[in-house]
């Protein structure tokens, strides 16, 4: 997954963290800094670290955050201030509050116990109520982040709980939503996973480092093992002495953000037992499987539409090849919003190579539409290079409902799913036809696993969204 | 009065303080921007201003702050953006907490009422306390200084007073030390001054716009009239209605900063009734008084020495001439407080024009001796230049007492005066005579005017400094 | 064709050029943008453009370049700025010359006849001698590059000649190597391709405005349609009146560059009538007719070896699937060309999806090994994913020769193939077996049209070679 | 002297040099860093270096320049890197070239000897001609500056010469003008004054090594001995054997620039044998002597008018005070020269210490008047504070005529005087009394050195004037 623009029509993940904690002492700068790496294509508008040795007395942690990607915001010098054994860090796309330097994060603040640093990917859906409750206790925000939220939730616990883990544990009981949260306090890291398991969280080791993460991949690039999913609900605490779990908040219903699966994760990630690549491939031969079509050639819209491609290709038995170039050397300059410049910036980033596509009839696999003007020039680009027939198939069901746990579908973007017919936006898009995975197949194409199908089906794994707003 | 480094051997004042509130919705932004220009003196480490348009709704505050001087940190695109009416600044000197981006004002929260931005000059003595308690609250600190501290108090006071004057008020009779504070809630200005008056604040208007300065000069680089200052303990709140006083937490002693007069002021402010360069020249008077010199040309170290110098000419009826010539375009790329790069500092920002004290006997008027090190090679580069004789007059009192309330002249500077007799100082200078003004003297200087002279003499306005701490 | 670091073991491609002329006198810089963008993989050292409006008085040139990428360098700002019909620009890897800001392109003077500004992709191999002739008549350089050289030959030419087009062709006559060069004269633009067709150069229009690329997608990218090739030798000047070509220095042999074909060029543009994804697919191709493997799966080092991999799975029927993840989003910062660095820039690029090769015997197609280390560590990671076997296929013959036409491949790195045999390369990158494409492969993938294949088989295009010198 | 912005209205000077070879073979990044800062006042646009290290073989000349101060464009980092033993430098303020990088000095460039740096402060009266013939021979230029022009006449004079010092006198036969030039050949570094000494340049040493500057004191603030002036016409050549003299192009006549010693100049440094400050105190007497005002104070516009008032002052039997406060930080970033702004930043620079001026007659001292807006403004101010009277004095004659040696104080402004009588200007200005210098007395406070006042009485020093153009 490669696209970073906010111009490219596509749902947008809010963000990745990632935490590390070298029982033996060792730096963790470089590895945080390799695992944000691996995570950016979770959110591109901000970067940050907050880095402590707890060798040290209390009060060293030293944080460093700014627009823009972690290679922008982190130069060789900066990673060699960071000195530390214990480390948190995030990469943002901002869903909640605004696109400004000081919603980057971590979180720092000081509080009653030394330093807190937190990272959180996600979206609370009661933060308002519970901001009111802290603003009324005289804390004050620095920020318009529901992550700030979330930390004053611990902050205000520590003052009555024995321990920083145990703040936790009863700030978690008192949010909602869905979340992947790290937390350090002087000598401890702390994560947290909400109880549905909405967002993914990676547990992994390298010798006495123990590291987490919102996919394994990242575990992987900084040179760690993955050990296992943090379970929906579980918080697992590095202290000094190794890591300790708690499934207090563990309960039995389970809903996974489908959208990992669909578009979010990288390809080489495994997320509760599932592995991305497998489940898009799996996607695309359920696609195959409902409905023949009579073509020449299939392919996908690079990077996340290739797997479900080969998989259609090989249940369809028709020919798979790469149809695209993609321009990795796009800058963000000119990159804004207008439909003018979203137009532009899918002609400089994709290319049609003639040569694959001249005379055939193909279909074109892609993820998702989000509000169809993307694909209508997809398909466009594709006739002008000669293409006889093409036949879009979408890797995911049709949206039909915002999503409240940390995914950016709604609001100022139309879903043209809620407001037209499938043959509507087959028209509107310029396709000889058009199908969507049906919800039962993205099931299926999970391996069964529980998964939130909320902006499919409505089915919101709590009830707990008319508590949402500003 | 110019030199801006660290490197430079004088006490250092923490900071400076700009308010203004246009009530006829007038934009705000360059009116900020030359009083903060104005006071730059004051502070060149840091930077800020918070703007509101208080016809909008609320919550529009806008704030951008960083290290760096006033030029620096806000271009001509940044005032286009700061649209509003209503706006404080700062510059910054750091005495408490570190020299970080993050510790530069203003101070900008949201809180139950809204959003606050507070701007403050002077040192709390009772923070560590008042810290503690606010932690204990539950309140998290994002800086380490001091002003934070007294925006958390005003915080929890507004959640049990009935208005935002209220709570700065209930907030007043919490804190201890010297201090001038501007405070914007939504739709109001607050102006605060301690009760001993140590720090200074200043009053003016122009036409609807009210305005509040660390001093009057700055008011009148913004375009404004001084009306007069903000009493000690005074209270004034601009309201949409106007200015309104409120002068509960004033009382009787008063305590004003000697070293405004002596330094830190522009010699073009007036401070409580009394003008900051005509104290200074009737400092270099009362020298002149106290003892004959033999001498062919009486001269002072630029700037601020050379009120005081014109001063002691006229009274011993010796002539008055300028003696160095000083670079105003040292940069700060290399000014790094070790003692070489001090000493280079000095010579690259003065020099002596030999024409005029090539055979002279020189009388050189200077406002303080911190470590001796700067004058010791000014007196040097005099004798180099030809001078036959150097006697050096310093118009203050010698430094023996740290200072609770926000002047840097203590901690990792070794106050010579503390450690050394007058002969012995007199010695390491290398001048021929050292003559300080005496207390009384100062006192004399400033037309009587009650000061606070506890760096010279240990008369400390209260009592409260057994509660200084980190 | 995505690689853009020197880490990356690859050979270097110098530049990519573009020009643009519009005679309806419409502002190409935006246009001159976005072929730059379409040709940054051919170079991301430092980027530029020169543009003049023809309209104007002459000496209305305007020139911006600087290390980076063309999105790094031109800001929205800047290309408002750059108003003018007519322009050209520049993306750099640097060959010759040393990598700094004053060699960057385009090369802007002002001469007898005005301004000129000059773009060039390739190496002369007579540089040194004619930069001694045009010292010795007292021509100074600004820059270390042979293009400099190229335009004091145009220059000294100019002093001569009735026109600026006669003066270019004067300097095509003394120069030798491999080049594609524009040339801005107040009011023309000059393309020069050399006589072998070393380089590549084409031609298109939008409307009224007249196009040079070296690619054809680069035309494309700029909203233009690709008309046809700049012939080998031939001049091309576009005129106020429309273009004109001369094809006085053209010859009967002619030397495309292979590598073109194999890695440089993108896989959706066309050269000298050949597409270039259909001669990567064709090598692929070609190579799985030369030697049968067993293996149950086909995959390609993204993104130019993917094309070969098709080809290769099409005709060995075993099936294709992409088995890597490529990481969009490493940063700079860190990429020093030290081995181990370089070995972390691999881990943190790419990365196995384990799904896919686990258990599998792999057949692993690239288009070129150069030092051998690069495909040590993939190979090393496709087998701790699981891989049973790993055949590498290289969709080009060994490198064995320096090339003098402006491909880094020599000097400061190891041609690993001119020293081990391919038992020996196998060996050392760890792969089951290895096999090379045949020179005469190459030649029949790129359709029978006449290769530069000097850095295959020695067989130098022209004797010229004992001419080069720095 | 400190005003470094175009807004403020006075003559401006167009450039400083430097240049420093330690025969020892001592790095001398550091001094000439220096002595560049030292010279800061005469050139704020642009700063740059080249530094060489004679040990080693040729052409490892290192040259870093850009847009603004000497403290902006060299870093600690970038002077670590410019080691050697051999370097000049420059800083500019344009008169002729463009305000670009591009034009930045010094030019460095490569010719048949090798590398070749140059930096000059003046102008060459016949540059148009030059590079005419310059281009017919081929050369091209890339600045659009007559320093180039000087840099091409050495290196075209250096192929029939046997020494880069024959070159230098070749080409200095040929140039006609204002100039002070440096130039570093491989091995040595060649000094040369125009024959009128128009331009100043100082010659000086510390140990071994061997410095010129535009001024004495720079020589000192990079720890050197001033020696001497270079004389007028003097070439001298430092070899690593030591210095040589060449007066091949020395003449009778001689012209100093008036305005170094009115303005330009620093106070401390002494140039031709005669002390800038003497010759400022010198001329305030003679305006005392020429008519008696009845004032109460004598005060001068700082910095450059003040020397004079203590001249004035003295000679007057009227006290003399500073009545001014100055700004050292005002920003650069709202200073554009269009009147609104040009007013502020008078306001923002100087205002009137009231107490100073109040009820009084004031004798006001300024070195000149250009267009007249500045005067008006200060007038008033002093009004404002109260004066009873104004009386201006100017330390030098009215500027009638342009200059054509480096001074800018023609074209795009108005010259008040030419077009004005005394009168009338004292009317604008709002003064109560004016009175200018005389083109006599000027001479007189000069000692009678032979001056050019070209642009009071028009006598230029030679009659090439004819020959100016762009």
């Amino acid at each position: 997954m490669a696209y970073s623009e906010r111009a490219w029509d596509k749902p947008h993940e809010e963000c990745g963290v990632f935490g590390i904690y070298d029982l033996a002492g060792g730096s963790v700068a470089r590895s945080l800094y390799d695992g944000l790496v691996a995570l950016q294509h979770r959110g591109q508008e901000s970067a940050g670290m907050s880095i402590s040795d707890t060798s040290k007395e209390r009060g060293n942690l030293k944080t460093k955050k700014d627009m823009g990607l972690v290679s922008e915001v982190f130069s060789a010098d900066d990673l060699a201030l960071m000195q530390g054994n214990l480390g948190i860090g995030h990469v943002r796309y901002s869903t909640t509050g605004e696109s400004t330097p000081q919603n980057a994060q971590p979180i720092a603040m000081n509080y009653i116990k030394g330093s807190l640093a937190l990272v959180h990917n996600g979206n609370l859906v009661n933060a308002k109520t519970l901001k009111q409750q802290q603003m009324l206790r005289g804390q004050a925000h620095y920020t318009t982040t529901d992550s700030e939220v979330l930390a004053y939730e611990i902050v205000s616990a520590r003052t009555r709980t024995p321990s920083a883990e145990a703040a936790v544990l009863e700030a978690g009981s008192q949010i909602r939503g869905g979340y992947a949260v790290l937390v350090t306090s002087p000598r401890k890291l702390i994560a947290l996973r909400d109880p549905f398991g909405i967002k993914p969280l990676a547990f992994g080791r390298r010798e006495n480092a123990w590291m987490f993460a919102s996919e394994s991949a990242a575990i992987a690039a900084a040179g760690g093992t993955f050990l296992r999913d943090v379970k929906p609900g579980e918080m697992i605490v590095i202290t000094p002495d190794g890591p300790v779990s708690d499934t207090s908040l563990c309960h039995q219903k389970q809903a996974h953000c489908a959208f990992e699966y669909i578009y979010f994760a990288r390809p080489d990630s495994v997320m509760d037992g599932v592995s991305v690549h497998a489940s898009r491939r799996m996607a695309g031969r359920l696609l195959a499987r409902w409905m023949k079509t009579d073509a020449d050639l299939v392919t996908g819209v690079p990077d996340s539409g290739l797997a479900a491609a080969e998989g259609y290709a090989a249940e369809a038995q028709i020919p798979f090849a790469l149809a695209f170039h993609k321009n990795s050397y796009i800058g963000r300059s000119f990159i804004k919003p207008t439909d003018t410049l979203r137009r532009l910036a899918v002609h400089q980033k994709l290319s049609v190579i003639e040569e694959v596509v001249r005379g055939k009839r193909v279909v074109l696999i892609d993820d998702s539409i989000v509000r169809g003007n993307t694909m209508r020039q997809i398909v466009d680009m594709l006739r002008q290079a000669g293409a006889r027939a093409v036949h879009v198939r979408i890797s995911s069901p049709p949206f039909l409902h915002p999503c409240y746990y940390g995914t950016d579908v709604s609001s100022e973007r139309q879903l043209i799913a809620a407001e037209a017919s499938c043959d509507e936006i087959c028209k509107t898009i310029g396709a000889d036809s058009l199908q969507y995975l049906t919800v039962a197949d993205l099931r299926e194409s999970a391996g069964g696993l529980p998964l939130c199908t909320a902006c499919f089906d409505g089915e919101y794994p709590c009830k707990c969204k008319i508590l949402v707003g500003k």
